[in-house]
């Protein structure tokens, strides 16, 4: 039998079929938590290839890992070092193929990086909504396989909703090519979904058809403060009521975050200095309507608010450059945070109208057991969705507090769990939180999940050890 | 053993598990288009018995056919007249769980009627958008597996996009509590997905938790009419752009179909008579601004349709009751057919900017073949979504006509196929569209497809016969 390399190498050339040094950063993840080793990687040049690649994997029951941006949190685009793996980047499989205004879709290659997309859609008068920190490296490919959120999920969905149809290539190698444009379908089901989300283990994403949307002709920013939780979410409801889908973004922080910003970035703003309160929010309004309608609008949403004693304070941007710096605030506290130490992060999502109890009583949980941790809490609220992030108490080293994590992590994911929520509302599971998915999901769920993996994947190749741990 | 008879009696109660008599309605489609025989018709009271019907039934490999409203228009909830299988109505499941209005949503039973739905979320100032014709007798259950579309969707989604979490029977008779209120969640495999629009072949939808929305401050509806279908095309951009999600309706009318409003409701209202064209469109905005700023938005909008010379006429509604007046037009569209005589239904979908070639290509088509048969073309415009309706020729009887009905189908789904569109957009497969979907699914989606049945529902005990066929 050929070697397995020269073969690759037949299919996609033997400049993209390599064997990488152990120190490339694709055998890493971002956060350098997890390596791997791989009998090849390979850079097919389009879906044809991918098919061909995958099609020779599974002939010589050879493990596929895919691999986007390698933006991931959770080191589910990083092989295992069992060295049995082939790495596929599909960073070559970077082409928008197609544009209709009309039908207001776009369709695109899963290399292509987030931000051409956001730039393909604006050339033409269209909003691409999703929006992540991540945007200018990560790649469509890998959103959808995340089912990826970010900051624009309250009026426009995550990655899931956005999309209408996938071109995918199966564990066997076929192309299954289910690029609909189609905003109503229903003949049979619903693959699209299945594989969306399913982290590279069902099958692999090689191209996606996309909705666009209008470009909002007018945004608006604002800050409110609150002097307690359930005030936010109480004026989250009146600013949905009164904005509707105008309400592109209701985005929560803690003091505590507002002056972890203050302190490693002096030269930001800070706003309302007299009146510390314990909760800040940043809300985006967006509107078809002009300019001066649209801050009425939002203006008076706002008087309201203050009026039934929900807001403690009020700031609307009076200027787009008032108005970046506010968002630079929120795009600010991941650095702020990893200046100031590492700190325990999670990524859980709770009913909207649980959040406030899941704060207390978390909160609560946490200090009886670890006397002085320190919160940065932020997050997209009107998704339900926190990061809660735990840092080391001022009387201990960080080293001695990451020690915890785990132990930290299960108190904050089973009070999540216990109030209804999610241990991971947009980072997946990947390898990182396998083994804790059984605790948090039913032995039939997990049954149903293993049977389906088996349907679309009888061998097992596809990303394996991911989501979810399969028998041999 | 027992007889299954008494087996189920001993479950659900004598009262709720009988021998129907063979005219029972629950045995025939809507239309009675379909018949058939059944072992027993049960009628459980709540999830429980549910589960242990179904669990009965696998024990015994009795297949079973679950049934909300009966309001379906492809035959999926009639069994087939073998007698074997159990007929499983859900109008007991009728309770409305939960309504969370921090958190925007409502968890409700499958057997719970369209219409209570929304008026419960009334009740508490929210919006249940799901919308058509059946309200008031399909069933959430129904809408759920079959996807339901519907008059929203423009703005809304699909019953797929409404929905968070569902409470499913598996084909083995276990519970799957997946009631998740939370918009992001990325802990595994979209069950949820797969489970909506599977039209209860692949589990038992019991219960589900759907999304609410703000009721909108203001609604405002106009007719338009075009010159030719592309302006129609081009205005629903337009209206998108100036709009946004305000645009919750483009229901596109031909001519033909006004003048047949006209003929069977000439008590309606009359609009444009000095100056018909081809093609009308009704189009609802709401809105959270109040009604004079909402009607100078729209105002500006139709202007600028009329300016741009995509509209040829243009007409507000002035009042409620002018509204209602045209709403009831779209509404008596069936009815006002049903007069005329029976004519051929197609429900498809394509992308919009196929949609005005479409009509004339397919039009043509038609005509070479079945010359002077009549067009009652409508739908959802914004969706992409034609009800293509083709009524017999006037020098041809109705029977004669109907003769030809898989012929002229099978050009009308070609021509929609061949763009990019779909034999089916709202109304599902069941077993009216099961033998024609080969060809226009690949062979892979189809063995797809049937992995998923077979892991899911091994016994092909579900609902056998809709939408796949599945070798024994």
């Amino acid at each position: 039998m050929t070697p397995l390399l020269d073969a690759l190498r037949e299919r996609v050339g033997e400049r993209y079929a390599t064997l990488p040094e152990a120190d490339r950063p694709e055998l890493s993840d971002r956060h350098r938590r997890y390596h791997g080793r791989v009998q090849a990687l390979v850079r097919p040049a389009d879906t044809a290839e991918v098919a061909a690649v995958v099609k020779l994997c599974a002939e010589r029951r050879v493990p596929v890992v895919v691999q986007g941006g390698n933006t991931g949190l959770m080191g589910g685009a990083t092989p295992d070092d069992s060295g049995h793996a082939v790495l596929l980047r599909l960073d070559r499989l970077d082409r928008i193929r197609a544009i209709d205004t009309d039908n207001d879709t776009l369709t695109v290659e899963a290399g292509c990086v987030l931000q051409r997309v956001q730039q393909a859609a604006q050339a033409v008068d269209r909003l691409f909504p999703l929006s992540l920190g991540s945007e200018g490296s990560c790649t469509l490919g890998g959103n959808l396989a995340t089912n990826a959120g970010g900051n624009a999920v309250l009026r426009y969905g995550n990655t899931r909703e956005l999309t209408l149809g996938l071109e995918v290539v199966t564990a066997e190698g076929e192309i299954w090519h289910g690029l609909r444009g189609l905003r109503k379908d229903n003949t049979g089901y619903d693959l699209r979904d299945l594989y969306v989300g399913s982290e590279g283990t069902l099958g692999i994403i090689t191209a996606a058809t996309l909705k666009l949307f209008p470009l909002p002709r007018t945004r608006l920013t604002a800050l409110v403060s609150f002097a307690v939780l359930t005030q936010a979410v109480a004026f989250l409801s009146l600013a949905r009521q009164g904005l509707d889908a105008g309400l592109t973004a209701f985005e929560l922080l803690s003091a505590d975050c507002l002056e972890l910003l203050h302190e490693q970035f002096p030269e930001g703003p800070n706003p309302f200095p007299e009146r510390r309160e314990p909760w800040y929010a940043l809300l985006e309004f967006s509107s078809s309507a002009t300019q001066g309608e649209a801050q009425a609008r939002f203006e008076a949403v706002l008087a309201d608010g203050l009026e039934q004693g929900l807001l403690s304070d009020a700031l609307l941007a009076g200027s787009l450059a008032q108005s970046q710096a506010l968002w630079l605030m929120r795009e600010n506290l991941s650095d702020a945070q990893a200046r100031a130490g590492r700190n325990m992060k999670h990524d859980i999502s709770l009913p909207i109208s649980q959040i406030a109890s899941f704060v207390e009583r978390t909160g609560d949980l946490l200090q009886a057991r670890f006397r002085g941790v320190r919160h940065y809490t932020f997050g997209h609220l009107g998704d339900g969705n926190l990061h809660y992030n735990v840092a080391h108490p001022l009387d201990q080293s960080v080293a001695a507090h990451m020690a915890h994590y785990a132990a930290v992590s299960e108190i904050v994911h089973d009070s999540a769990h216990a109030l209804g929520g999610s241990i991971s509302a947009e980072h997946g599971i990947g390898q990182r939180k396998r083994d804790v998915l059984p605790r948090y999901k039913s032995p039939l769920e997990l049954e149903l999940m293993r049977r389906i993996k088996q349907a679309l994947d009888p061998h097992n190749l596809l990303n394996p050890g991911k989501v979810l741990v399969i028998p041999s």
